[in-house]
């Protein structure tokens, strides 16, 4: 007889699909208001010129006998593998071409990564996170039981406070693997050089890993905040790292990112030998999945081309731009506002003694506006709510204006 | 500290890759040698105009604002859940929309489902078999340990041979799950409607889900072999079908597929009660996927339009002929063949005594000719290769008068 996999059934709705019903009924009782979503980090400028091309040229080129392609690399085509190796080399850190994973997205790569893991493996996450962290470790059985505060009795909850500026204390209890996502989703917070060396130095004290989103990291503007956790001497040894085109090149609907496993890291094998993550991977990926589509694998190639970077920058000025705007309507309106600066993302306290929810239904009602309840993240979200600055400019312009009157 | 996923430890290295390996070492030797492929099942077909002008389209409507699509539904836009629902009806199958998962492709569909199940479930596969049924089942660990021969100790092994026409007889075992694809990849044989109809029986009596590969139903020619297992009465509780666009629209290298998982259909939750499975799965992919892009579903749409199908029907009458070809050669040089009727393979017996990786080894030596041999997708495959009719008709005719010097 078959059976389910019980740890499903301890999942909670998922948080984006909860405020998407809100907002439907919202709709459906004021069909004539313009909503105007803050809510989920989704871009809204287009495909950038030189990934318009690129698509044109590769979808010609499968047009005929010659140039058409089949199935791909199921870890990515050495051109692309290969200018991401480029951009690293940019930065100054040297990965090369075979230690990158390409994929269609770090969604899907940071959701399956602990599949290569020990079932028993503690884990550990800031608290708010992105819940896909708890939320594929849960469908592992590696969470324990769910409690009535909405933790789980197994995970590590690091919180990231206004006290401590959202940087997170090392775990107290022993733990194998924690993930990291810098600049943060939701706070918007980033990490210092010094800050994160301190976490690769933890993880190597305590043979521990780091799993790396690096998402946000294109938009950094500070100079001690590195891009990458490569930057930091040693990560290669405790540190897989996700990239993601998403919210850089604005590919949140071609779907493309990589993972990067360097050859030096390892785990422990039921022996206690070190066992090397990259093939593990590599196993993984050509077992489970099938690549990325050439045609998109060729957009993310001309994404990294120097027309396809100025483009590029030129859409993430209007993000930080709008981000600006809001911090200060935020600040000028009297509520607290962190993050905003090396994130697209504003984590906006809530007027004093009002919830994440009862905020996030003030905004819808008040303004029509949507944005992400903080306590969705984690119970230390409480009392915030995530401002997204990916609008488009005419959108963000008159979110703040509705925000200055409340 | 650290230890890895033990499961891990247990697989074989992929069949494709130790194929590539040796093909590689052959190239080097023979630089100047023309080698054609038989081998993996990948289409030569390039994109079909109606695809070509339907990628185009969604590109350009992605380079301005208006048009620009960022995170989609990660479970298919609903113009291509209905889109597949009406090639359903076309079946006399009511499928709803809502029932169809749209993905990257079968294969992650195939190899991620087995999630939704029991750690402890015990799995069927037919040998020989497609090798990401057991693979993804060794990496969660209900295989059991692996045995001198290649099998693991806690799947049971349904054998298709020659004697049983590559029709699997019913599990000796009590079996949660059955993994059954036709028409079948590696032996190329069908199933017919009533042989399909005592599996779905089966399933009902024993309680046992039926995970039904239907990646090469466009190849089916006879009037007998249903195109979906829903074509079955009582399928709708006991099936979960993958589809795919690979094969019939050439999609290996855009990734496209779907899953369809009834309402009807439940496992056992932890108390015996009934847990339907549609929303389980819906729960998996917006965790760990995040939909397939919005400018290949409009190709894949396209696919389905009434121009869509005359030119996938050329193409694939293209494959046919090949496989037809195969299928002649084979018999004059007096080697039986099976399949490639209702299908893309041919399953080729290999000349008295002869194993399956002789066999292999001799084509290429001999012809430069690339098979795979059939061994490798189970024991039950030895003395067996597996021919591929999906080259270019040019390739196919030379391919076959090689074959004819052996």
């Amino acid at each position: 007889m078959s059976r389910v996999n019980p740890n499903y059934l301890q999942l909670k709705s998922y948080l984006f699909t909860g405020i998407a019903q809100k907002v439907a009924a919202h709709r459906n009782a004021h069909p004539d208001q313009k909503i105007i979503s803050l809510g989920i980090g989704d871009v809204t400028h287009p495909f950038i010129p030189a990934v318009v091309s690129a698509l044109h040229k590769a979808v010609d080129e499968n047009a005929s006998l010659a140039g058409f392609h089949g199935y791909g690399p199921s870890c990515g085509y050495p051109f692309l593998r290969e200018a991401i190796a480029q951009e690293y080399a940019r930065l100054g850190v040297t990965v090369s071409s075979d230690e990158i994973f390409v994929s269609d997205g770090a969604k899907s790569d940071v959701g399956n990564i602990q599949e290569l893991f020990s079932p028993d493996a503690v884990i550990a996450v800031t608290n708010p996170t992105y819940t896909v962290y708890i939320d594929s470790n849960v469908m592992a059985g590696r969470a324990g039981e769910a409690l009535p505060d909405g933790r789980f009795s197994s995970i590590v909850y690091l919180p990231c406070t206004r006290e401590n500026g959202f940087v997170p204390d090392f775990p107290e209890r022993a733990t194998d693997l924690v993930y990291l996502c810098y600049p943060n989703n939701p706070t918007g917070t980033a990490l210092t050089r010094e800050q994160l060396a301190g976490w690769v130095d933890w993880a190597i004290r305590n043979r521990s890993i780091i799993l790396f989103d690096a998402a946000y990291e294109a938009f950094i503007t500070d100079k001690d905040v590195p891009h990458s956790i490569y930057e930091i001497e040693g990560a290669r040894e405790v540190a897989i790292e996700f990239r993601s085109y998403s919210k850089t090149a604005g590919f949140t609907g071609l779907r493309c990112g990589c993972t990067v496993i360097p050859k030096e890291l390892t785990a422990a094998g039921p022996d206690g030998a070190p066992v090397p993550l990259n093939p593990l991977w590599n196993r993984r990926q050509c077992t489970k999945y099938n690549g990325c589509p050439y045609i998109v694998q060729r957009a993310a190639e001309a994404s990294h081309s120097p027309e396809g970077r100025r483009q590029i920058a030129e859409a993430l000025s209007l993000y930080h731009g709008n981000a600006a705007g809001i911090l200060a309507a935020a600040r000028e309106i009297g509520l607290d506002a962190f993050g905003g600066i090396n994130s697209p993302y504003v984590w906006l306290s809530t007027p004093p003694k009002m919830s994440s929810w009862a905020f996030f239904e003030l905004l819808l009602e008040k303004c029509a506006l949507i944005c992400t309840p903080g306590v969705g993240f984690g119970s230390c979200g409480e009392g915030f709510v995530r401002i997204s600055a990916f609008g488009t400019r005419e959108n963000n312009l008159e979110a703040i204006s509705r925000l200055k009157q409340i």
